[in-house]
């Protein structure tokens, strides 16, 4: 087991900061606080959750990224992670530039790496992340309201066209670059996730696509979801394919860790200018209504967008 | 995702009960405390740390237990767990022992399920757990202090000598099942951890051997420790065994999860009561002093027990 704290010890040990006790013993040591703890666990897997030839130092960001983005969608403010690795083998070039897309990240958001564990075996990382946030402030899935709006962060469907150029072209380099960063290097929106605590009622990242997502706050919150397609503010490299390909990735696209939430109207105007203070556009697409648990997309004209299940299909099983 | 989510309700989603919100959110939210909080994580692959054809039912108190086992290493009362689960396919029958094993233990010890993630890919398993403690009470690898006894408890060397009858074997069905028990479902020494917070200066749970994990102490306290070979509480069906197998099993062989810890003279009789109290063996095996961070083992006579490698080098690289 040299090897494997060997390894720890040269790119994952770092002196505790705001942990009592770091790295290195039985357990790590986190002081207590009267805030409640957020806790969120993503597992990525190889040729699953990324691709074998997938830069490390991207790979390190995301796998943090991920977990950082489920705290953002409760509204936390990121304290501590655990990193669980498993490796096929022991490659120096390699975990030094996955440990410094790791700790980019984390310094980024002042997040304390505080344990784990390294393992021979298929290529696989599992970070678990803390965060902390009274617990009345906290944006559950089920907090939506009939008559809230519906809002994303950002744009959507750029990672998942980014996925479809990966998988044409079998290689990484022809991607474009904007819509590679879109999907390998997302930013997470901790800082809009606190803000949003004071504003929204419910909050989701957004991970498996804007309608599985969306369906998550429509059924913990017993409502129904009413889209706009004509408002959804699709990534601008999305407008030049087709309608399909269009809605397959900005409704059902996932990977784009931007924030869905719902808030009251008479928030609307906190909202923008919330989006002018972070520089990060806020979109409202739509509203909850009573009803059975259900998410429609709508046309301008108010007719059901027909979801063509080849779209989707598109993507099913693969990475 | 429907396949995960729908693997996450009917098997790990239950009622919560501590937690402010268990699964089925972005994050769980855990209530804040005014002791510290520990935090351990492991993981388990398949043909590395368990044969493929183990009993998922035991996998499951398995994954669970070594977690634990480091929480009882600390001292601290455990709290709640995230599951990290990576399998190959979705099998019913499989996943209902696994979480049938996994929650025995968890009831057991009154620990909670609070998140969790479920993929596709190479079957592997990773726990981090939450325990709680008074910062104060933490027993540290890195407190032993000079003149301290060692102690251990149970018995040594069963779950090596398992392993060993397994890999001669290469079935399950054949080995002693007092063993396998050792192996494969070890009881994690939460109680005795706890109560040792009064008593002892420092804990490790033994998961990579006897000398390996106490050189762990010896080296973060920066002292020496001496074993005496003749008083370790070896497995009695080791006791048939030649003593290169006696040795590479107690003293090198990995998965008893025990505790050793170090006190000073004067806990003797306490350690003694506490021993009768729990029904648990705890035996003196030798004591640290001040010197050069190192282990040795020595003979009634003093001498030092020359440790043979091929007797070691029989389990390397074996699951």
């Amino acid at each position: 087991m040299t090897t494997e704290l060997g390894l720890i010890a040269k790119y994952f040990s770092r002196p505790a900061k705001r942990a009592l006790l770091g790295v290195g013993d039985d357990c790590a040591l986190l002081p207590g606080s009267s805030a409640c703890t957020a806790i969120s666990t993503d597992t990525l897997v190889e040729g699953i959750h990324f691709f074998a030839d997938v830069d490390p130092k991207t790979l390190g960001h995301k796998a943090l990224a991920v977990n950082l983005s489920d705290l953002a969608a409760m509204g936390a403010t990121p304290r501590f992670f655990t990193l669980a690795l498993t490796l096929p083998r022991v490659d120096d070039d390699w975990l030094s530039q996955f440990s410094a897309g790791l700790f980019a990240l984390a310094d980024q958001f002042q997040i304390e790496l505080v344990g784990g564990d390294t393992t021979r075996g298929p290529l696989s990382i599992t970070i678990t992340a803390l965060g902390e946030l009274n617990a009345g402030d906290a944006l559950r899935r089920s907090g939506a309201r009939a008559g809230d709006d519906v809002w994303v962060s950002g744009c959507l469907g750029g990672a998942a066209l980014a996925l479809k150029q990966l998988l044409a072209q079998g290689t990484h380099a022809a991607t474009d670059v904007d819509l590679r960063t879109r999907l390998e290097t997302p930013q997470p929106r901790i800082d809009l996730g606190k803000r949003l605590t004071a504003l929204a009622n419910a909050a989701i990242d957004l991970s498996d696509g804007l309608l599985a997502d969306l369906n998550h706050i429509a059924r913990q919150s017993a409502l129904s979801a009413t889209i706009e397609w004509s408002t959804l503010p699709i990534h601008p490299a999305l407008k030049q394919e087709g309608m399909l390909v269009q809605q397959a990735c900005a409704l059902a696209g996932g990977d784009d860790y931007e924030l869905c939430f719902t808030a009251p109207p008479q928030q609307r105007e906190a909202i923008g200018r919330l989006s002018n203070d972070l520089g990060i556009a806020l979109t409202r697409i739509g509203s909850f209504t009573t009803g059975v648990a259900q998410v429609r997309v709508i046309d301008q004209d108010g007719t059901d967008v027909k979801l063509d299940a080849t779209g989707f299909d598109h993507f099913a099983n693969q990475p």
